[in-house]
């Protein structure tokens, strides 16, 4: 805890300042953005911006991961109290520090128990399905505010704001850091100052209201932004607690898978480990810390913690220059953020979001593996249809679904002696050829609850296929673990083919799993032998080449 | 379909009637003791024996499984209605014929998605602790019908007629069969004459009741069991369908898991093939025939089963036989079955669940692998605590963490070349010496979105302890497959090692995996090469012996 501090160093001191600075003009337009897509006031975002990338700082274990508000997680803030109060309402604002504080603590349990492996519960497809499906959602939450209406009607001046920007902010994208080094600034200070221009645009936004009169016009505008730092206490509804737990437990996953992947693609650029576990106790109190002043859930977020890193974030202290810069920020006159036309946030919103949108993960996986990428379709389909939360759920069951029916078809190879030789060989790929009396299969998987009925159903169907076998020798050699329902299984087969007068042996086990085997009564229970390998095997077991 | 049926040999007929005069007699008192768990009529119970089995005479596939009322199904069944209505009521029968309507659907569904291998989704010792909880909470439900009176208070006679119905029982199955053999009778037909046992004390008890007057004494008795078959048609409350969605899917797995597991034992015993999807189709049409002849969701019972195929079942006629009869008994009068006293029942009820408790599994677990045993222990306190509906999910959640938390710590072995030799071995296990240009490194586990973090991660360690490392090779030959999350792994592996100069190999790549790999662009951008033996890579990448 804190080892960062202990160590530190002057040199790191002015990429760190650098970086604070920078990420504190990115986080004001998006906390106010986010906080709006949670259904909450624009202030509650900044509040959420202050002490919880301070616990983190303390707790986590990332050296540049930026935590805050993030989309997806405000998109299932908004999702899971929507139901329960008045969006904006005090009641609303009350339950979304509430559910902060679940998940907080909820994310603290996990790090003591240590779960953290369960950042492993969601393969790749399946996150980047969930998050386009959620992308998805949160910019067609956020077409109303662009338009100032309800489609099919549109308010002109909100609609041609909301476009102008969201083209400008192309544009930025697209040649602002060019321009910026033709103006003599580095790569990296250029693709930086790039970054900036949410903000830019939001100032220049206030500027077009106050001048151009805009809100007179008709453009809806934040309102009132109350100034002074939020109050330190956890104002809760003891009514919803029960309701938001379950919410709260899938928030909780959510802000844990989001913030390791954003941390992991920063660790492996620095060459740095993450402890998985302190992550969880540094997103916990984040959010606990949240909670306690005012805001809603918060995660790292992948694009201002990279930001963070290219602005040259060195420790945590980068974080905390922030938190002390938005802090000043409220403390000073916040009355012209009461001017920021809405459809000025809303083009940063989708503009961010559609960032988010990952198409690459789809098209290689189309190519690799198929079913990876049915599986990454199904997450988003179910996301857009059933929702975001329905949407984590399923993405469990899938990712879990195609690993269990990817076990449900183990490789097994039929053994052959490639003639005139002592080695053996699968008989479909090799001009190898099989004994009568033996039959060799070679298992090409881990044995476990989820393969063992297909294991043993190939083994009867192959025995039936070669019904002169009288021995039967299962090689082993690649076959990391066999765990209690696949021993259980050998038992029963071990039995089954003993009363038709086949013996079961094993070759080529693995250190590991033999250590494991002889804690059990298998050995004992054997109807056959164990070899070291398949030409022993066949040699004890005396079959004679056909 | 029907395959039994056109293949059908007078040569079976003996032992299918036989059989199904059995089951007919084990079923009456079975169905109507779990009809009343389900918090249901007792009639309930037998109107659900006679369709459903015929049913799944036509479209499932096991030839001896025996589809009726089940004590785990039954719980559930009340668990879901209880909230919804009154156990007993008009609405709750309904209800219950909705439930396995819903159930029914589900399962035809997935056997037309072909989605068997859903199967293995839960393991054995899961599956165990499961049951285990349920059984303990079933039996907990019958104290209060045994004593004739809620804890603590009691009813004498009750009491005394349900403990030495009790002691009865334990009589029955632990000499009756050694009587009946001492009596002339084989070992097979002794052991499925006392499984009639509950049928004879049902009848005893009905005996005592009318000439003893029990009933008078204040035993409670079954009442009145209205004759005559039950009428088909589909009576449901359309308020209820939203709500019974989830409980129906809970449900409609948990029949698909326990019907499984009897099955398989059984078609292991007779060396047959169980065809997965057709089971799940057989258990459907099953289901879907007991809500529209006023039943509830029915399974096949592997206790019932069991006494199936001891007492010759060769095909589903038996099951069929068994239908008739009850359905015979209801046409002929039912008034004696209005004295059946319910002591006598719970009693039968809490000794057949007591032969559920399953103690075996955890010891071996125990014994073989902790964490299956934790997994197993856990879902026992889940169902006992949260109930048996939270108690799948947990299972489902148990039996996924273990394999993922497994998946989390792979064995990964560093490789040295054995002294004067081509060989290359773990250099924990052999006196193998490693090279200093290059770290060889053999994983031993299929690579996927379980454990490649994990990987990654070990592999850098690796690295850091070898830090002259200029090559790294991966020996993939017990890796059976890579998906793509795994891939995209190492894609970035490459990338980040090839920015600190040292390149990703890879050895001894198995067919399917190599198969797999060529749609992919990662051998084009490997920074190493690829070779066929880990020796060739040594040679080729300049190794020298330290």
């Amino acid at each position: 805890m804190l080892l960062w501090l202990r160590q530190y160093r002057r040199s790191l001191l002015a990429g760190d300042i650098t970086a604070g600075i920078v990420v504190a003009m990115m986080m004001v337009p998006q906390g106010m953005a986010y906080a709006l897509v949670a259904g909450l006031p624009p202030v509650v975002g900044i509040y959420a911006s202050i002490l919880p990338p301070v616990l983190y700082a303390v707790f986590g274990s990332s050296m540049t991961q930026s935590v805050g508000p993030m989309a997806i997680v405000s998109l299932m803030t908004g999702a899971a109290l929507a139901p329960l109060a008045d969006p904006g309402s005090t009641l609303y604002i009350v339950l979304a520090a509430q559910l902060a504080f679940i998940s907080g603590v909820i994310l603290l349990l996990c790090g003591v128990l240590r779960l953290g492996f369960m950042a492993n519960f969601l393969s790749r497809p399946v996150i980047s399905g969930f998050s386009n499906g959620a992308s998805i959602l949160i910019i067609w939450g956020q077409v109303t505010p662009l338009m100032g209406a309800t489609w099919p009607h549109w308010h002109l001046p909100s609609l041609l704001l909301g476009l102008s920007s969201l083209l400008l902010l192309w544009l930025a994208k697209r040649y602002l850091s060019h321009l910026l080094q033709a103006c003599g600034l580095s790569k990296t200070a250029a693709d930086v100052g790039a970054r900036l221009a949410p903000m830019l645009l939001v100032i220049s936004g206030i500027v077009l209201v106050t001048w151009g009169g805009m809100d007179r016009m008709g453009v809806q505008v934040t309102g009132h932004v109350p100034s002074g730092l939020p109050g330190l206490n956890l104002a809760t509804s003891g009514a919803h607690w029960r309701t938001l737990l379950s919410p709260g437990l899938l928030i909780a996953f959510i802000i844990f898978l989001m913030s390791m992947s954003a941390a992991q693609t920063l660790a492996q650029k620095r060459g740095e480990k993450l402890h998985t576990n302190r992550e969880l106790l540094g997103l916990g109190a984040a959010n606990a810390a949240s909670a306690l002043s005012g805001g809603f859930p918060v995660t790292g977020s992948i694009s201002r913690s990279a930001v963070n890193f290219q602005a040259g974030a060195n420790t945590p202290l980068a974080s905390i220059i922030t938190a002390a810069l938005l802090a000043l920020a409220l403390v000073a006159p916040t009355g012209w953020l009461a001017l920021l036309p809405l459809p000025v946030l809303a083009a940063t919103i989708i503009f961010a979001v559609a960032n988010l949108l990952d198409w690459g993960t789809l098209k290689m996986a189309w190519r690799y593996d198929r079913s990876d990428a049915v599986a990454l379709l199904a997450t988003t389909v179910g996301v857009l249809v059933l929702g975001v939360e329905a949407g984590v759920v399923i993405g469990v069951l899938l990712s879990m679904g195609t690993l269990i029916w990817r076990a449900s078809r183990p490789h097994i190879a039929v053994l052959g002696r490639i003639p005139n030789s002592e080695h053996f060989r699968n008989i479909e790929r090799y001009e190898a050829h099989t004994l009568p009396d033996i039959l060799l299969l070679r298992i090409d998987a881990g044995l476990f609850f989820g393969n063992v009925e297909a294991v043993t159903e190939r083994i009867e169907e192959e025995l039936r296929g070669h019904p002169s076998a009288r021995h039967l020798v299962l090689v082993l050699s690649a076959v990391n673990q066999i765990d209690s329902t696949a021993l259980m299984g050998l038992l029963e087969l071990n039995a089954t083919l003993a009363k038709r007068g086949i013996t079961l042996n094993l070759a080529e086990v693995k250190g590991p799993v033999m250590d494991r085997l002889r804690q059990s009564n298998f050995l004992k229970q054997m109807s056959g032998k164990l070899y070291l390998s398949t030409a022993l095997a066949t040699a004890d077991l005396g079959g004679r080449p056909t």
